[in-house]
C-alpha cells in the first residue's frame, strides 16, 4: 500500500569531521522518502522555495518518489545548517532559516486524500494536524517530531499524540516530554499520552518498541565509518514504514521486520553525506547488509 | 571447568535515587564470582582487611564460592564510596581507601595454579601480571581494567594484553586505550594490541564483541528500574565467562550464549544494591528472563 509522508524538503549545509557540504538536497520528509521508496509507492507532501534547483526534483522523480503536492513557494527554500563533532551523536544547529516552511499549508490530491498510511514527519504539530484533518480514513498514523516542538508547542503536540498509532521519536526527546530518564518508562509515560504504540531512536545504541503488548530492542547496524549523520532517524523511519506499509498489517512479526528494515536503511545513510548512499541503494544491497546483521544480532 | 578469577573484594558506600548503602559487600572480583557461580565452580583469588565481617565470608561460602585464596591482610579492607546521579551511568568516585590492597601479592594452591579459565578482573595490572605468572597452562585468559590504570600504568597494561585472549573493557576504556571514538574502529584498535577478542561493554546500551573473524552486537536487558549499577560490568563477566569455562569450548556460538547469558545476568545486579539479588538467583530465573530477552531481540 502507498504512503503518504508530510515533512520539509531543505538544503542542507553540513560539516563533519569527513568534510563540508554545502546545500545539499535534505529535509525529514525527503530522507524518509528515499528510504520508504525501496518497500512502497511513496507521496511526498512538502513545500520548497523558488532557489530549489531543478536538478533536486528531477533527482526525487527517477527516484519513483511521487511529487503531486510538491508545493513552491515564494521566498527560499529551508535551509539548515549544522556540526557534527566528536562522537557525532548530536548536531549543533548553525542556522535555522525557515523560508517558505514558515507559511507551509499542506495541500493534496483527492486521491491522496485515501491513502492509508501516513507519516507526519518533523514540522510544526500544527502543520501536521491540518494535513491530518485532510485524510479520509488513514490506518496507520505515525507521527516524528523534535525538541523546539516539545518546547514551543507542546500542546499542539500532545494533541496530536492522541491521534497517531505509532509516536517515532528519538531518546532525547521521550525523556523531554516525559520527564523519565530510564527509557521503558519514558516509553510508558508517551504511551499514556495517547498513541497506541512508541518508537524510541537511540542513534547509534539502536532502537527501542514499545506498545502494551510486547516491547522489542535492536541494536544499530555497527558501522565503522560515520560520515553524516543527518537524516538517519527519518531514513529509520522509512523502512520502518514501508515496510510495514508493504506488509499490510501491524502485529508483532511486521513490527519486528520493519525495525530490522529500518536498522539496515539507516546503517546506509550515516555512511555518506546526505542522500550519497541511500539514493543508490536497492533492495538487493538491502538483503546483503540484513545478512550481515543476522549474524551480528541472532543467537 | 573451574574458573579462577582474581580481583577486589571490597566494602562499598553507595548513594543512588534510590538510597544509600554503606561498606556493602562488593568488588570486582566479588561481583563476578557472585554470577560466575551460577555456571561453574568459582575460585576467588582477592585480600580483604581485619575489619571484613565475618558474615562476608560466610555468605560468599555459603553460595559455593572456593575462598581458599582469599587472603586476610594487616589493615582495612579496600572501601569505595561512590554515587550516581541523573543517568545512572557514570559513578562519580568519592573515596578510594586502598587498605591492605596497596600490598596485596596474590597467593594461589597448588592445584589453582593448573585451572584452565582465568579472569583477572580489575586490579592493577601488576597484580594480574604476577597471578597470570604462577598459572601454568591458561587456556581461556579475559582481563579487565579500569581508566585509572589505562593513565597510571598503561605500559603494564599493554603488557597483559599482548598475553591475554579476550580483552573485557567498558567503551570510555576502549575510547581512552586507542584515541577512537567510533567502537568498531575502537575494537580493531584493542585486537592490534594483543588480545584474541574484544568485548566492549556499554552499559545500559548492551555489548560488542569483536575478534577478526565475527563480530556480535547485543542491546541490555531493558529495565524499569536501575536501583545501583555497581558491579553491572563484573556480573556481565561473570556469566559471560562462567558460559564459555562450563561449555569448555570458544567458538562463534558459544561466545554468542555467553553474550547473552551475561547480558542476562547483569540485568539483575542493576535491579537491586549490591548483591541483593545476583546472590538469591537459580540457574531457572535465568531461564525465564532469557526467554523474554529472546522475545525482545530476536526476529
Amino acid at each position: 500500500m502507498s504512503i503518504l509522508v508530510l515533512g520539509t524538503a531543505a538544503l542542507d549545509t553540513v560539516k563533519t569531521p569527513s568534510g563540508v557540504r554545502k546545500k545539499m538536497l535534505g529535509g525529514s520528509a525527503v530522507h524518509f522518502a528515499m528510504s520508504c521508496r525501496l518497500f512502497t509507492r511513496v507521496h511526498l507532501v512538502a513545500i520548497v522555495g523558488e532557489d530549489f534547483p531543478a536538478r533536486y526534483v528531477d533527482f526525487l522523480r527517477r527516484r519513483g518518489i511521487i511529487l503531486d503536492s510538491l508545493l513552491r513557494g515564494a521566498g527560499s527554500t529551508f535551509h539548515w545548517a549544522g556540526e557534527y563533532e566528536g562522537d557525532l551523536n548530536t548536531a549543533l544547529t548553525r542556522k535555522t532559516a525557515l523560508g517558505v516552511l514558515a507559511s507551509f499549508c499542506p495541500v493534496i490530491t483527492a486521491s491522496q486524500r485515501r491513502i492509508k498510511n501516513v507519516f507526519l514527519a518533523n514540522v510544526d504539530p500544527d502543520i501536521q494536524r491540518s494535513l491530518l484533518d485532510r485524510m479520509e480514513a488513514p490506518q496507520i498514523i505515525a507521527l516524528d517530531s523534535m525538541n523546539y516542538w516539545i518546547q514551543n508547542k507542546r500542546r499542539s503536540l500532545k494533541r496530536m499524540l492522541k491521534r497517531v498509532t505509532i509516536y517515532v521519536a528519538n531518546d532525547q526527546e521521550a525523556r523531554s516530554l516525559t520527564g523519565e530518564h530510564n527509557l521503558l518508562k519514558a516509553s510508558r509515560g508517551l504511551l499514556r499520552m495517547g498513541p497506541e504504540m512508541v518508537l524510541i531512536k537511540k542513534g547509534e545504541h539502536g532502537v527501542i518498541f514499545c506498545c502494551d503488548k510486547y516491547m522489542f530492542s535492536l541494536p544499530a547496524f555497527p558501522t565503522h565509518e560515520v560520515v553524516d549523520p543527518t537524516g538517519a532517524g527519518d531514513t529509520f523511519a522509512g523502512g520502518f514504514m514501508g515496510y510495514l506499509s508493504r506488509a499490510g498489517k501491524l502485529n508483532a512479526r511486521t513490527i519486528k521486520q520493519a525495525l530490522v528494515y529500518g536498522t539496515i536503511v539507516a546503517s546506509f545513510n550515516v555512511e555518506a553525506f546526505g542522500l550519497d548512499k541511500t539514493s543508490l541503494l536497492t533492495v538487493k544491497d538491502l538483503g546483503s547488509r540484513l545478512q550481515q546483521y543476522r549474524q551480528i544480532v541472532l543467537f
